[in-house]
């Protein structure tokens, strides 16, 4: 019963044995290896735009810091929504990396920045003002860390607004493939077509060993961008190792098939909490209120999740996150709901 | 005949096994992993340093920017030879992680700095002088650029001058492991004993997939690099990948065999290029001047290397970089060495 | 009936007076200059601190940002206020200086931080968890962006919390005088006896050219903040002049008697304005909601000040902010209220 | 006696008077001020400009910090003499500013900068190359360091090179009156005409209190160099002060003759050191080498200089620095001198 979070999973098979394939004779590095090109070929192929550029690092904290640092200047403010995880989980990596921007929160329910929020909040924003940080982008994730699913329509609305303000929009795709299979439209609908100019396509919590893939739907940045990921220290010499974690999940829609694996069995255990969810879920995580007395047998039984957020928690019930994965088995869920419906 | 770098190597099958090993149910995340815990105490052990504290991130260019940042102030100069890496090939990471600290280029033959450069740079500074950078750090690389390998008494007579002028010591050692073998000394008495405070630990160059050990001598520095390592987006979430490798290079000395094997690959060229030699070899690199006709010929054949420096060629000679890995084989050797020897 | 602000004032005769003795002869520079040992022994003497270290700069905006940067580190949280100039008014500066760190915004009424909410966000600020920004500092700003004044009592209520976690304290006093005089306080009372660290000690809105003293109670990071400036181009050649100014400033206690005068005409504005004002007057600022026709007659007359918030304002009324300063006369305030009476 | 520097000058009564003429009742703040639109079209007749946008900063440093990060990327080299002020002077301000750019050094005679070595540097650059830092800028100063002067065609010969290779260029005019007096040409002939992108015009070094014209001829980036200057905690409220000054130095060509006179008072000087010269002395700046006795018998005297640079003084002989202003007279040079003749 593990449910702390999607990256402590491991990897499939198919996943490790291209590993074990690329582990080849020599092959030049720093991202010119012949499986990059083949990377770099599928996610033009498969988000229907032959000019993106796509870079690979490890981390989806490097992946956003250096999207966001491509598109937003030291002067910028980066909008987002209050609990985004480049606002409250990177120790501060998107400043780091612009030089100093300003993450400005943005409100909303379930996770999801609210439209007349943004409105509002980029109408005050003092475009043309000296004294103010400059409107410098909108970063959206999807699926957000409520674990809910912004649909296309959500997506469009909000980057509208970016659009008429002039701003670029990231999106924080640490959970695009659980978002996707959960809207069931096509990337480029959830990308470009819907308004966003560059994508942290997160591979980690999905089924890889540590790959993301930033891609850039202009690739007049490009260049810019694959100095700042070698001045971050982020591109890999033994670069074939991450190309062929990225080509195997790609592959034959591996990555699909993960993720809706993963939404699956969060759907079961959805199932099972009715009644008891804080948000609408999305895909492959859930929040839950418990009775302190159902949290108390789970812990006992081992169950691991986190407690969220913390300080909601009271003598009587407690907050949960639960995360499923790729590899998340049906018995695990069976096993949580069981305690739940006996306690 | 693969001698571009010893990067465009793969890895041995023990590590790769140690990464299909690793890759079983869930783990911890972030460094928190149980391989993590054997890692530390490995190299503590190794080390002799029951306090240093151990972080592990995936390039050297990383590893090295962490490192001065956490010992050098935005402020500070880093005083390292006009050839070192950190000055040449890394797109100005360290700037960048220090937050704008100055390189200083100390010269010296064969790639060493000259002790009476330093010293001389060092009295000219400007300590104290509120209008110039002010001393930061000393950052020594072994083996060097050049392919040479500072003796322990070499190390000494530069870390000496550090500690006179109260300067921290990094020690770029992406090719560590070539140096330690090839002088026959301890961990310990390359770094700590020799005044080194912070070491960039390389694996990836011998036999990793993409991972290097920061070693820190003063654990309390620890925390601000933890958080400096988070902060560049370089804090793995599925740790235990990299622990994996890390663990296994350094269990049963396979660090030192597959270094030994190396500099014995490159002993094995560099005998049959006697004459040639622009610098003493060290350890598994070595540069050497052919006739043009030589490097045609070679070039025919699909050999592999760097012209370096690629300016100093002219019609009749050309200079090569010549680097060998734990993969070297001797028939590759004297593939080579028969073209040459035809030439 | 100018009320735009206190910076739009030119300086009394004394200070402009004590510029033109200042020029003669020469004088050696950045900082080194007699009438900066003038200055800086008059400083610890009025607070009571003989160790303090005083370093001059020409703007609020950097006396702030250095500020920052020598208490806070590049991964560190700044608290303060939603309406904090660090947080609105200086285009990012403290992140520029701090090389990133996060300005957390805590709320409260009247421009002043509440108590609970700076416990409640310390309490969850995730101290010592990697992933999150570490609390850094506590930036206050006395008189607030409200016009308000913080008592001694609710600096201690605050600083006590501060104290508790740890953190060093900010006080952004670019109004330091107008609270001073108001409080009745002395100026250790209100810095060093209150818990405040360092200060940044506004001259410019009060009388100055340009000129703000930074001083920071513990000399021990005074070299530091001396490196920061110099590196930020704020170390004066000709730094006599801005000596002169800081000199003739606190000379017989101008300082005092000018803030005095800003806000006794503050004071008569508000007797005016009873019923109107949108808080509560601490010095020379007040804030106050007027019908429309009221301000449409008041622009005829030419009367300046800025709309403040000015998204609150609607068809019937509207927010105004009104400052005073050492010049403003009482003809000023009686015109403005008669306009005000007729309308 | 004092030749320590042009800034350790006081000002001349026409710039303090213009100051007292400018502290008259209100002006708006943030160089929206009258004096400063006089400036702006002062400086763009005197340049031929029209379209250049100009800024107003108070030092030499932060005028040179801001031009080169608006011209310059984090990840560009900054080409500048080895012994250029933003080199050595500026406590790392250039990598500050730029967010980390590395200041890549030429060498040359004299102080200035040979154009086979800029041509050469570039050459080996590693354009495109990700590994290197990028070409960023090129920055010349005039007058160099060592007091001597480009002319129009060294300038030419360096900005050709810049070009060509799409660098660029930025000029620290610290000195720039003085070269321009001393050259005989129009200021736009030693700016755009001749390759210059951006000066630093300096106003502190030749009279005024603390004022530098930022010059940008490029009005396209205006827009970001101001959001730098506020971001930078240099944008001053009382503007107006900053203006006066300028606008006083500029009218009926003060800056030029005051620029004059140093000039002709370090030309005095150099003519009664004949022989001892270290450089062709191009305007109000001389090196030159004399008997250490003779430095004695001025040291009694009081004379006012540096040694310089420190290090190549030896029993027998020093070199000094001798530095002439705006106010510098006849009977401080005859003074000097016969002290010289005598020793």
């Amino acid at each position: 019963m593990y449910f702390a979070s999607d990256n402590t999973s491991g990897i499939p098979a198919t996943i490790m044995d291209a590993m074990v394939r690329a582990n080849h004779g020599y092959a030049s590095g720093y991202g010119t290896d012949a499986l990059m090109d083949k990377v770099r070929a599928r996610i033009r192929t498969l988000f229907e735009a032959p000019e993106a550029e796509v870079l690979l690092v490890t981390t989806g904290t490097a992946a956003n810091a250096l999207a966001l640092a491509t598109v937003c200047p030291p002067w910028g403010a980066v909008y987002c929504h209050t609990l985004a995880h480049i606002e409250v989980d990177e120790c501060g990596a998107p400043e780091f990396y612009t030089g100093g921007a300003k993450l400005v929160q943005v409100s909303g329910t379930e996770g999801k920045i609210n439209p007349d929020a943004l409105a509002d909040t980029l109408t005050r924003a003092g475009r043309g003002v000296v004294h103010n940080v400059q409107p410098g982008c909108l970063s959206l994730t999807n699926l957000t860390e409520c674990g809910t699913c912004y649909s296309l329509a959500e997506i469009h609305a909000l980057t509208d607004i970016a659009c008429a303000h002039g701003l670029p929009v990231h999106l924080d795709g640490a959970r695009f493939a659980n978002a996707l299979v959960a809207e069931g439209c096509t990337p480029a609908d959830m990308t470009w077509r819907a308004g966003v100019d560059i994508l942290s396509l997160g591979g980690t919590k999905n089924g890889c060993i540590g790959v993301e893939a930033l891609v850039i739907f202009d690739p007049a940045r490009a260049w810019e961008m694959q100095l700042r990921r070698k001045r971050a220290g982020h591109l890999w010499s033994k670069h074939r190792f991450l190309s062929a974690q990225m080509a195997a999940w790609l592959e034959d829609d591996l990555w699909l098939d993960l993720a809706r694996h993963a939404n699956a069995m969060a759907a079961r255990l959805e199932a099972g909490l009715q009644g008891r969810l804080m948000f609408t879920r999305g895909g492959n995580m859930l929040f839950a209120t418990l009775p302190r007395a159902t949290h108390e047998a789970l812990q006992k039984a081992e169950a691991q999740y986190f407690l969220w957020p913390d300080h909601q928690n009271d003598a009587d019930s407690v907050s949960v996150r639960l995360v499923t994965s790729w590899c998340t088995t049906e018995a695990e869920i069976d096993s949580f709901l069981a305690i739940v419906g006996q306690a």
